[in-house]
């Protein structure tokens, strides 16, 4: 507290308020202080926040409360807090912001020029190091939606974004990888792909994300089986042991200019072809992949709408992965139907061992989807061709060999575990006979989300009736899992006021 | 405090932190509060926020200190409690944003579809009423960066604009009123045009802007003289009784949505003409202007570069003007040299009322500029021709007539002073014998505002040798001005970091 008495005309005292802003810098002053009143500073105003040598940009956001923060005390986002590594007490330096220099690149492409090869190197760094404010990566994304990119923006975007962050390294000379474009509620085929692929001998070091807007991302359903937290060394060891791995990517900080994208895209609902092609072939080539299966779903409601779009997507992507070193095989497939029959982590993780264990009631669309991805591999690997690779799968899948590397791959990541039921299940039944004619599957997935889905990991949706069975009236077309009576009805309350338009039965 | 009994699942009790984040709706929440938990809200979820039969749209911050708030409290920034018209202790419902429709059509803008008129007007509204996000409103500002709106558009925009906001009515048939575009330090013609013209019997209800970024805006400058916070009676009171007022037009809620883009332009540093456009003429024409002067300052460092630039604009602007029912001359002025001397609302004051004084050491500049622009205006009123309307200008000036009415002007909206002089005064003196070659009108605006402008109204710069002064070594090159030694100090401190940049004698 004796910095109180040394400190400069611009600087003031960390005290942390607990202000969760995400991935933005905020940083919170007194109208009063003297900084505030010296420096000029007002709301919004973008501020350089410097301890010793260390300094990044936030936001501020002014108070008009003096008893939140003393005279002399100033405080920080959680975000700004562990970006600039300081804690409470610690002296903080403010100064007016130099400008962005890469600002300037990206208004020339607002403006409709073309960027260069180092100025999306510029802009890049300048993302992942948190300079930009929200405002100004909207401007960044709005400028380069749609087709706004040209392929060599494209391609020099991808190696940016892979330069900016962490880098894996494998030892073996050809590293295997599948991605899916664009989710499809319950399509869990990569712990199926994955086990078949090390059982038959690829390198495939997998890393998943965590749902954000989903009732459960592949990281969440593997986590139901096992730990999913993995160091890089862990990581290291689990393939060497097994050849492949199912963990959380989050924690490797592959192509972070990337995330920080994605979130204020998803927060405008704003695509851009350019961006989504760098952020998948960025985050691959990050980790160390050099041959990737790309799974393309098309159908109305997907993300790819038609072939057409489809094709085009496939030809630009295939010259960016060319372009960095990346081998890739893009898979077109049908994306107008849910896939499996379990929303939510644990069911999810129920559909697909039930496939693993080759049991009857295991969802046929998940096994075939599943083995067609895994064929792919197997030929992008030269370890089949056309006219064996999927029986190769699926020899590989009913022997019990994909079933046995799956449950090898969990014990080295921690131990295995079989998917949990939830405390309580609610069936909701049909009103009348009829046949299911169309699904609403945003609803069924906020109704999963409502009952718990994917903090709780054994909440969700266990969704029986695809579109085209015939139901009697008073069938179950559907059970709600959830953990608390609470929850339950939360999701319930949300089923009774859409109730009619959740399934349509004819 | 019954409150805590009977409020229901999505509701929580507001509790003010006083928190200023500008025109942004912000909403802070414990990350384990119950309406965040079931909810399902995470940081920066878009929200809608209730009380009774009005709601606003919040951005979430989410708070991990307990000690802000209970479990059952929320907090509101500065912002959103007044246009909620909430206090603390009311309960505040929260539930997830039913999607703004209006975006769906800034998405198609930014993908390239031109705006329609009932789509312009849609996205107007919700931005008046603060439905935008900034993040938002950036793709927006993006999207019509440059030259990306039609003349069509920036017509509805500009219409849109108009209805948004209050409108003023006059009973004299045609009302008067001048504009600048894009700001030339120290350029305060307005106090002597508004007095020239209603001197003349045209009826002049200027209202003007504060400083946002500038040492100082003309309602800062007229504040020195007198009252300009005057209520739309007081206005028209004093409309009636002299012909013309210079108030402040900040609290007439004119074009609303005017003011919520142009902050974030100015974040981004992005320039849209169109939106230029429509920001003027849906202000002038909220104003109930019909006839406008538009003074356009061409120069290498004023917002319009060259000519040939000012004449499309002043095509377009023209274009736009005869659709919304305004009669405009356009003017095209020198905007390569600051104007006058004062920097700071006190010193541009004193340099005013020198030229309405008639005073020898009154800068020529600014009454030369006055009287074109005045020349204008009784041009445009059928009261002078081409012929003899600078003549009739000048003879109001020379003769007192401008002055007696400026100060009648004054007296009505409450009372004349004088121009005060700052306690501190500083003189920068030439390092050096030479000849004045260039200012950096940016690093003197700078010191102007450290000094205390426009906060301060006597603090600010005087600026004594404008390019192409001789000077001898020790010459006085301008004075700093300030209310105390610490504001001072603070702007010495600037200058001795800059001495070398600010003033290029050679």
């Amino acid at each position: 507290m004796n910095n109180k008495k040394s400190h400069k005309h611009n600087e003031l005292i960390l005290k942390p308020l607990g202000i969760d802003t995400r991935n933005e810098h905020t940083v919170y002053m007194r109208r009063d202080c003297p900084v505030c009143v010296s420096e000029g500073f007002e709301a919004l105003t973008r501020i350089m926040v410097s301890h010793g040598d260390r300094s990044i940009v936030a936001s501020l956001n002014v108070l008009d409360n003096e008893a939140l923060l003393g005279h002399e005390e100033a405080s920080l986002s959680q975000k700004a807090i562990t970006s600039l590594k300081v804690e409470a007490g610690d002296l903080l330096a403010f100064s007016h912001l130099p400008p962005i220099n890469s600002m300037s690149a990206v208004r020339g492409k607002v403006y409709g020029h073309r960027l260069k090869e180092s100025q999306i190197q510029d802009i890049v760094s300048d993302l992942a190091a948190g300079n930009y404010s929200n405002v100004e990566i909207a401007a960044f994304v709005t400028a380069c939606a749609g087709r706004r990119l040209d392929i060599d923006e494209i391609i020099h975007l991808t190696k940016a974004m892979v330069d900016a962050g962490q880098k894996l390294h494998w030892p073996a000379a050809r590293v295997f990888d599948k991605h899916c474009i664009g989710g499809l509620p319950g399509n869990r085929t990569t712990p199926i792909v994955v086990a078949i692929a090390a059982a038959a001998g690829l390198t495939v070091p997998k890393t998943s994300s965590r749902a954000i807007t989903s009732p459960a991302g592949t990281a969440d359903t593997m986590e139901v089986f096992t730990n999913v937290n993995l160091s890089l060394e862990e990581m290291k060891r689990v393939v060497k042991q097994e050849n492949g791995c199912l963990a959380w990517g989050g924690s490797m900080q592959l192509s972070p200019a990337d995330d920080i994208l994605i979130r204020v895209e998803k927060a405008l609902d704003i695509d851009s072809e350019g961006q989504m092609i760098a952020s998948v072939l960025s985050k691959k080539a990050a980790a160390g992949s050099t041959h990737v299966v790309i799974d393309i779903p098309v159908g109305p409601t997907a993300k790819v709408r038609t072939s057409d779009d489809a094709e085009e997507l496939s030809q630009r992507m295939t010259m960016v992965a060319e372009a960095v070193g990346l081998k890739l095989k893009i898979v077109i497939t049908d994306g107008s139907q849910p896939v499996g029959r379990g929303i939510g982590p644990a069911l999810e993780a129920r559909d697909v061992l039930a496939v693993l264990n080759n049991e009857g009631t295991a969802p046929t669309d998940l096994r075939e989807r599943s083995l067609r991805l895994a064929a792919e591999l197997l030929e992008l690997s030269g370890k089949a061709d056309p006219g064996n690779s999927h029986s190769k799968a699926e020899t590989l899948l009913n022997s019990g060999k994909a079933l046995k590397k799956f449950i090898a791959i969990c014990e080295a990541q921690g131990g295995f575990r079989e998917p949990m039921q939830a405390r309580f299940q609610h069936p909701v039944q049909a009103e009348r006979a009829g046949t299911v004619a169309a699904i609403d599957n945003r609803k069924l997935a906020k109704i999963a989300k409502l009952a718990g889905a994917p903090d709780d990991k054994s909440a969700g949706v266990d969704f029986l009736t695809p579109t085209g069975t015939k139901v009697e009236s008073g069938q179950t077309l559907y059970e709600i899992h959830a953990e608390s009576q609470g929850e339950l009805d939360y999701a319930l309350e949300y089923y009774r006021q859409n109730e009619s338009s959740i399934i349509d039965i004819t």
